[in-house]
């Protein structure tokens, strides 16, 4: 280990964040390449762990670096690496899977146990809201010229989306409902519409978020308001944006829903609102349980599919946002420097803060 | 109409369930056949008809005549009818789809608006404990020589579960819970061995069930004690079942569960116990909203996957059959006469009763 | 029938077209629709039938009206028919299945025996080049007001493209190859970039073919001289322009190939131009055997994948119109009236006629 | 290296296949096992590289050791390794992917540019005909105790079935063709029967073979006189087998035909054999070339599947055989030692040997 300068976010417990130092790792594998951090998004995950400790079974601890939605600067590679060079522009895929087991080989690895264990910046992995970081070359993506740090920073979440989207195996033409008009339900509406959906709809309880949305390509927005929410109210929205006036014993609804809140009220909405023989994605992570119509979902073969990370994705992420069939830039909100990250943090909690992607710069000199 | 006799199991509200003439069809198109009912299964639908005068969306209004788990005789065929003639022995297929929307087009016959309107025995749509009726002959098929008419009159619940099976495309080799020894979880068991489950692992509250489960080649029961239920402790019975001992991170479950009782404590079992990448069908009907872990089953990407009847599946349930690869007969635990009929449905009420499947003759002549 | 003018075109054998009156059918089934047919495209099956009196295994023994690629009007409607009313603009999709068969029930209804025996057009079963026809209501497709009639003519080919593109799962991002640039091959082009291909390559022989294929918005297009003709050099620029150097064990070409000539050089191109696991559909028909290097497409596993006209692509293909996604206007070359069909048939068998899609018009008052 | 026994078959070119001394690796890498080979089949493909110095690609430039059919017993094992110990009995799997790249993270290792390259016993990667040999731990599968080695031996062509039944997706029930009775041919038989084909049809040149196909349970052979043969002639004793009179327009052939020749005579009888939107997979390798009917295979849809090697199959084709769903014994016919290769080699080109699977031992002492 060197003295270099590595500042680092270092989470020790709940609520206890700090900018410290940390070691440069200084041995590179063959396989592997050395990088330099330059964006990194925050997460939701993130805000978790420094507000609770854990999240859903990853608990902190020990100091663990944060940071897992980065791109970054190919500084040096490994003996054996040909596909990048140093200079090159990559996006991080951050779960490390072991490669040799059933699901491994299989083309399954984000169910690899290991994949499970080595999540960057998740307990206890070290992120990458630092300078320097070493990773297998495998799973650095060579961004092309007119994809930004900012974007490649955008990547991961983008990814998670692609995933939803392939494992409803949504098709061009489908109808498209979005619960939630977070991150996630910014990710699925754009990889939705870049995958053909011919009409996406979403909802929100915040109309900032909604009106991002509409920029973003929503063809319709519902703003929830808490205070009267209704499931039957909204479902009947819903149908009413896909003009189906209820006549044809329930085959009104959307082809695809993505639930990105977790919140039950919401889960209820998504199942009620999908078409016979459809398909509800769950990508928001809420309470563990929630009471949901399940014979309802049944009876009308709404299959519940759920999305863990991503697998293979990246690629695909990167296609669309150079092609310009995704255009994430109206999403990033906030921007701070490493130096400021616990500012950036607390930003994420404000109320009414209108923030929806708030990304670090961890070097200044690229 | 004819002035033959036609008693018939009529419905006319809940608790008045009646045996009474009714009409035989005179006319016969040149697709149909006119069958004469051989035998009928009893199955919960009736009973909630009977108990209740509705079941989910259908509402008893008018007089109907009950029945739609049926084996017939071929008495008259119409003139475009090849596949069929008089004196063969079928199973009737009891939903009739309208054979032009966009579902029965692509096959999907099972979410045609009409198909759900037109289920023999449901509202308000005669059903065929009777005589005689009428039917389209591509939904009647014809049973081999050696499967039984009272084989056949469980075509229909084994097609459901044929049904469940290609839902969630169950391959030889898998492991498999099915929660619930009723009709239905023995029709998933015997589907599931039929298409190459290595293991099947039940679960009831019921010894007598179980014990007829392992007779139908169950390999593992598991007896549930309402009174010290937990969750926790089946998930772990059904893991050790499989030989896993927990040290795996979750990928210790079943490849597939079959649930089949609609209860909340049965459906969370259902999604823990099931393995990273594997599937729960919904099969049992129970409250319009359970409690269920999705976040649970969402991060392990266990889809929950809807069973709404069945679309072609009668050739493969008559084929299990045929080839001996299912063997209904344990489950046949009753037999009435048409005429007894009232005393078959409180049979199927009756605590402790030890009933399976319950059918009733409706012709003596053959 | 009514002495009412319905000019047709009939041909009574190989080489024997005349337009002569046919009767107008008086009746009309519940199911039905009379439609008054506007334009219809004239197809190389048809070209076939009069040249050589027959096409495949379809033989003209019976003065038979021609016909299949076709929009119209409609007239009348059935007692039964909803969806349509008089004054509808439809594209009416020719093949009529039995509705009852396996393969119709399992929405594999163009495997329908009787499916191949009623196609409008072809022996013997009257087609629409003529002033009115009853056509099924559900194979009658309501086109969009901003659908042209020529448009509409051109759905039936535009339906065998999406087919192919179904066939071989098509998805975004993929790199294609075209192998011919007549109808067929544009409609597979324009298919494809309306499913997300990235890059479409296309061959032919033909230079105009080939301009208005880079109108259409083919990416790269390469003219095959016959006289050079080499499979090795076709296929190595195949290879070169999805930017292949040849280094990486034949992991270089593209994703999918439509071959759309029939041919057997093309047929060689189109396996050794596709990368291992790809697939390659076989839309254009040619000499019944060729010769064909199937050990290496076996080793490669490019999947050799058959398309029989098509099922329930009539949908998608007038979504693709309505939405602008695809573009056929460029296709139309030649337009004739009814009376002027012969010399339509003769334009194209012209030498270097530069017709791609020749089209007549059947009545003149809408 | 050391000076221990290490007697070895080795290729130095066409014709001069040599038993002589190679060194024992004396390096175990952490994930690695060092292995005793037990039995080691004799395959088509090492017989072509002694008969000619080539095979396909493959072309012998440097003395190598042959041998990729393996059996082996654990003597070592890395310091990662979990799984395996001293003493298990393994079947060995013989290509070994990079894991880094795209088709080895999706799953499609056998596409893998490097699989290729290092396919044991093909040049220029020694294979196991040999004393001892190190392998990756994760392509060692333990064989259950009641798996003999003789019987592991044969894991991998059964591999190579297993996978070719998945690529065709072939399902409980369903008709099954193989053309060729030689060892994939009885590998693909043993394969479909176990996976629920309800009839396999075999065909043959060989009366022996095809009693031993009986034997190993085909329902049907056919004898083909090369003299006499005619392509319609053995599809008519086919579609015969089925039950098919041939009225229904083509209707009536397999759902599923292995080609497991490579002849081009075999090839059309698959083809034709074939039902409408049936499959044929392509298992055996012969001229580069074939004439094949196309046209036929595409107006009816059946798709012509490639089957290289096989991805992720070995799990299954041991629990096949632990199972006892499949009985390979029957195909041994003949067993040598290690230093008896030459002689085995020599008795699989004798006329008439009545050989199918010939296996040689390379230790005595377990």
């Amino acid at each position: 280990m060197t003295k270099e300068d590595n500042l680092s976010l270092v989470i020790h417990k709940k609520g206890d964040l700090r900018l410290e130092q940390t070691p440069i790792p200084t041995e590179l594998g063959p396989d592997e390449v050395l990088c330099k951090t330059h964006s990194c998004g925050i997460c939701g995950t993130d805000i978790h762990y420094w507000m609770h400790g854990y999240m859903s079974s990853f608990v902190v601890t020990d100091p663990l670096i944060l940071g897992h939605e980065v791109s970054a600067l190919v500084d040096k590679v490994g003996s054996n690496v040909k596909h990048l060079k140093p200079g090159d522009k990559v996006a991080i895929e951050p779960s490390l899977p072991c490669r040799m087991c059933h699901n491994c080989k299989t083309g399954m690895y984000n169910h690899c146990p290991l994949s499970n264990k080595q999540v960057k910046g998740s307990p206890n992995f070290h992120g990458m809201l630092t300078r320097k970081f070493t990773h297998p070359a495998d799973f650095c993506f060579k961004l092309p010229d007119n994809v930004t740090y900012e974007e490649g920073a955008m990547v991961e979440p983008l990814a998670v989306a692609v995933h939803a989207v392939r494992r409803v195996n949504l098709t061009l033409g489908q109808t498209v409902l979005v619960c939630g008009a977070g991150t996630m339900g910014m990710m699925c509406l754009a990889a939705a519409k870049a995958h053909g959906a011919s009409k996406v709809i979403m909802t929100d309880i915040n109309q900032f978020r909604l009106n991002v949305a509409k920029e973003m390509g929503a063809d319709e927005t519902i703003l929830i308001n808490l205070k009267t929410f209704s499931v039957e109210d909204v479902v009947a929205q819903v149908k009413q944006s896909i003009g189906n006036n209820g006549e044809d014993g329930g085959q009104g609804g959307v082809d695809i829903t993505f639930e990105c809140t977790g919140n039950e009220g919401s889960t209820k909405v998504a199942i009620y609102s999908t078409n016979n023989g459809g398909k509800v994605a769950l990508v928001g992570l809420g309470p563990l349980e929630v009471k949901a119509p399940l014979v309802n979902a049944s009876l009308r073969e709404v299959d519940i599919i759920g999305v863990c990370r991503f697998r293979n994705c990246y690629p695909m992420a990167i296609y669309l946002l150079e092609t310009g069939k995704v255009n994430l830039k109206p999403l990033v909100t906030h921007k701070y420097r490493l130096e400021q990250s616990l500012d950036a943090f607390k930003k994420m909690i404000e109320p009414d803060n209108n923030a929806i992607k708030v990304l670090i710069q961890c070097n200044q000199d690229f």
